[in-house]
């Protein structure tokens, strides 16, 4: 899932270097740099304001008709068309870093989390490869005059002799197709174990197959977002990823969040359609993945899934009925092990599907299958797992304990409550920078089209932004003073004008106003006092934080910077701040090679102590003292204090210290 | 299932007294006393010389024309017509007994095995008393703010709190339910919960309903018969039988025996038809016994099944194909638990079905039930378990060691391969005895129907009063010598003639001829010697058996004294021969009422050595040596030897001896 580094590129006059991807354009490696480059159109080549000068090597595209044709002679090229082909120097023309005469390392570098992947040579090290279903290769004995035994004993007696597995309960569906299973290549098989999550239980046999079949073992992972649902196909006999595939969840055109499913499914039939619609869901990608590789649906012989509880409840057509009714009982946080029939799932008659337990009904499968797939159950670093959506999910611990909640951050982070907010979709602004004397902006949009609204990472920056900037102040309100047109009296009180109308892909300016700022301020201290309360719960601080993880689209983007300055992530080095992208999906995939998570797994939630936020004492009063940029205590972000005081602005240090 | 033996009957001038049921003719009570009537007709009042006197109390007819008036004045009656309705005294007139003066003693009495019935009371006072569903009342706590544990969590807890059952396995059907279940009744509920077969593995929530229904809990016990399915409905509250069913398995119509089922089974489709017979069959039973009492069907949680090996694997619509083909393999000998529904049976969505384990292709489920019914398995005495039909199954062993073989008697206890033989339906000759002076027989048919044929029962007295009384020697020839209109040369060598035409229901000549005595001698060799092989196998004798348990209808109506003389059961103490009746039936009892049972079978089946006896190189010769009356070494069977002596003819003491 990491692409890799393979342009590096350097700034003049700054002679600051960056590695970045291949294909990537000119202004977001400016921005990795830490470097402003104004550009008010997103990036599309319209506002022509992204001079760049090519010194060495080339570029893909960059030309302009906003370019003169000496400019163009002398290799100067639009940043935010130009991409990156190989090697290249170019200069700055015209940007707040020649003006103010700054150079190098006086620009921060912009800090992303580390990929925190999945070792699966360490899990095969450890002998914990171990797929909860496995194939076995055997040659049974034929019966004759001496040996009577019947069909499945010999099945069983062969097992136990070449394999030393024991204990094997065999259903009635293989039982049916055993005599001429084995009969077809003269008593030579492959047989489909499923091991037990309980040691003392059977194992079972999935399947009985003629010949010699044992290299064909492959299982799916998959993580059922109330958006979006991601699955990955895995050959469980190298543990490789074979392929992935997601598409969005079909359930959304009956609401986007988990209530108005929820309410839907309490209507006559409403739980059976949501079902369906899930299940459709799945299938899709199930069969677009084979539909890819030459595995067989009837090759894939296990599935695991993990989705939040009302995802789970919807998909197993359990009544979700007092989740969303205090105090928030589900039916049920541990799910039996089905056949992938019994779900809906098309792909195979045979194969085994297992759920990611929950831990409430806010603290779902796939933060449980985040907690297993990241490893933080086992490791001794105390870690906080978090998982940033509408509700975002906390877990903070180690291997010795483990506490969790769910806070209810709103949407802001997925665009809603905010004007001009919208999902990560082309058109979305979700990068900026602000030129401090200026106050333009520098805009990137997803997709290089016209800018049409702002994305949660976009927003992020642009909080951040503003308020590094001093063009907010510490409870998000803009600085009256300040002297520019971007910064005017709107409908809903003041705001900063980012695109212009005519710049636009929708014909209205782009504004972020102080009521969205205040939406968002809201939405990173339900988050924040929430760790804040957890800890405080457990006896700690944030200075006992010796790892973060994020989970979710939203943490792999995240600037790091930014999280800090607003207060949103605790102000911890940059390097123990890590991102595992869809944890809930590697959990999945975790569970399908090391049948030692699913037993962990059952541990690990008795061990996990949820609290509820809302009847926990202090949440309120952590909650409030969030509600200021970073904090209401300064104390609690020094590097936040240190970097505003580099800035400059004397008037946001007073204020601020 | 015991009737109670209410009247007592005295018949002079023997002065011998037996006690007998309410409603029981004169002549089967004769011939329980051991006493000969002469009575060619079967017991229709048409041949008229059954007469007896009635001295004191009254009978229920048994008049008739062929009584003068001054004979029915006299209290003289038709014994074979004339019923019992309490104590009464008779005189036989014109007997065998009278010409002979004979008196009391010197007439043996008969023997009937004792019947060996299972004790619900013992089970309770062992603490065996353990169904393996149980249902359970419970009263939840509320979910509140301190409380938010799952619906599913909680109900397991609850469980673990009130009755200390752990290890709670919740299927997806019942988590479907559950969160309307709990809340329908505020919290209580009554649980199913099926346990285990092995400790290890998980109890099973079946069901949850609301309100307390813990003492309706009901089981079904079903034998499925070759011939007949037989159902017993069984409290498992209170562990008494409600009611019990039978009725022909549908299948019959593709052929009457196990081999002409499985050829039918190859057949394509066949083996879901063969599937589908006998579930309607078993529906049948079920939804007469149901519709019989108060007894909703989904009041009943568990049904426990015990057939032979091809019918186990025609129920579960397993290949049988390897059962009839050398060397004789089943698909399985173990059967996984199923729900009832799996099976194709509608009574309830939920029960539990559960099937006894065969121990080979010929020794199946319905002779372990036996096995495991009638208590042998834990018993200190070593005791032979033999269920005698077309094939016969014989178990010995005790508490310690179990051995087991199944041989071919062929159908001649049935009727089959005999000139006349019949099934035991009305106009079968059950029962027989002959004088000694004359040759006239005393025949008795099933519901006093003109004879039409004969059946098992009456085969064996037939055979063993002719030998008895020299009528036939050693090797089932008849004495030429003998002066007797009876006795003649038909179509198939010599025969004796029961009925005359004029006197039967079908207007031939009942006849046993010296091909049916052969066919009879092989049958009964065949069940012996393989009574002799399985004692020679484990190195002990026919004096080291120390109990006799029979099986099956036949063994309930065997006339021991004819088992004896014949050599078809061991030379041992009457006492010492007890039936069970149903055995398989009794044995799926069991189960429904102590879940010990399912535990103990698993070991016992692995402790079952089985023979086979065409494999076993002493069969053949004990084979031969049992085809003679009562087998070639008289030492076996002193008590013949003893019993020859008595009847006086001298020929017979020098062949025998």
């Amino acid at each position: 899932m990491t692409k890799e580094m393979d342009c590096s590129i350097r700034f003049e006059p700054s002679g600051r270097v960056v590695k970045v991807t291949r294909g990537m354009t000119v202004i977001r490696a400016a921005r990795l740099a830490g470097l402003h480059v104004n550009s008010s159109c997103g990036g599309t080549g319209v506002c022509g304001k992204c001079r760049v000068q090519v010194i060495s090597g080339e570029v893909l595209g960059g030309k302009s008709e906003k370019l003169s044709s000496d400019e163009l002679a002398d290799g100067v090229r639009l940043a935010c068309t130009a991409k990156l082909e190989g090697d290249i120097v170019v200069r700055l023309l015209d940007t707040v870093g020649l003006r103010k005469g700054q150079l190098g390392t006086e620009v921060p570098l912009r800090h992303r989390a580390a990929m925190h992947s999945f070792d699966i040579s360490k899990v095969k090290q450890e002998g914990l490869f171990i797929p909860p279903v496995e194939k076995f290769y055997l040659e049974l004995s034929r019966p004759d005059q001496s040996d009577h035994q019947a069909d499945a004993g010999r099945l069983i007696r062969s097992l136990k002799d070449q394999y030393g597995e024991r204990h094997i309960h065999i259903g009635l569906s293989v039982l049916r197709e055993l005599r001429t299973a084995l009969r077809e290549d003269d008593f030579k098989v492959t047989a489909t174990i499923a091991r037990p999550v309980n040691k003392g239980s059977r194992a079972r046999m999935m399947q009985v197959q003629p010949g010699n079949w044992s290299v064909r073992n492959f299982g799916l992972a998959i993580d059922i977002g109330t958006t979006t649902v991601y699955g990955q196909l895995i050959d469980k006999h190298s543990g490789e990823i074979i392929t992935e595939s997601g598409e969005y969840n079909k359930q959304i055109s009956y609401g986007e969040d988990v209530i108005s499913r929820m309410v839907y499914a309490e209507n006559s039939d409403g739980l059976r359609k949501m079902h369906e619609l899930v299940t459709e869901s799945l299938n899709n990608v199930i069969s677009n993945m084979l539909a890819r590789c030459d595995v067989n649906g009837d090759e894939v012989t296990s599935v695991t899934l993990a989705g939040n509880t009302t995802m789970t409840h919807l998909l197993l057509e359990l009544q979700p009925h007092n989740i969303r009714r205090s105090p928030y009982v589900p039916v049920s946080t541990f799910f039996p092990p089905l056949r992938s029939n019994d779900l809906g799932l098309k792909f195979s008659s045979h194969a085994m599907a297992l759920l990611y337990p929950a831990v409430s009904s806010y603290v779902g499968g796939d933060i449980v299958a985040g907690v297993m797939g990241s490893g933080m159950y086992r490791s001794e670093k105390t870690t906080l797992y978090i998982d940033i959506g509408t509700n975002a999910e906390i877990v903070i611990g180690n291997k010795d304990w483990l506490v969790c909640a769910a806070c209810s951050a709103g949407p802001a982070f997925e665009g809603g409550g905010i004007e001009h907010g919208m999902r990560a979709a082309p058109g979305a602004i979700d990068d900026f920078s602000i030129d401090p004397d200026t106050l333009d902006p520098m805009i990137i949009t997803i997709g290089q089209k016209p800018a049409i609204g702002i994305c949660g990472s976009g927003l992020l920056l642009l909080v951040a932004g503003l308020f590094e900037n001093n063009v907010i102040d510490q409870s998000g309100k803009f600085n009256r003073a300040l002297d520019s047109w971007r910064i005017r009296s709107g409908r809903s009180g003041y705001e900063y004008v980012l695109v212009q109308a005519e710049e636009t892909g929708n014909d209205r300016d782009i504004v972020l106003t102080e009521v969205d700022i205040d939406n968002f301020i809201r939405a990173k201290g339900a988050i924040y006092s929430g760790v804040m309360t957890l800890l405080n719960e457990v006896g700690l601080t944030v200075n006992d934080l010796e790892q973060v993880i994020l989970a979710g689209a939203f943490g792999s983007y995240l600037d790091l910077d930014s999280a800090i300055i607003v207060g949103l992530l605790p102000d911890l080095e940059p390097g123990k701040i890590l991102y595992v992208g869809n944890g809930s999906l590697m959990g999945c995939r975790m569970s399908e090679l090391s049948n030692h998570i699913r037993r962990d797994v059952v541990e690990v939630i008795h061990r996990l102590t949820s609290f509820e936020l809302s009847e926990t004492l202090s949440y309120q009063d952590q909650y409030v003292a969030s509600l200021f940029l970073p904090h209401t205590d300064a104390s609690l972000f020094p590097s936040v204090a240190k970097r505003m005081k580099r800035t400059g602005a004397e008037s946001a240090d007073t204020r601020f210290e």
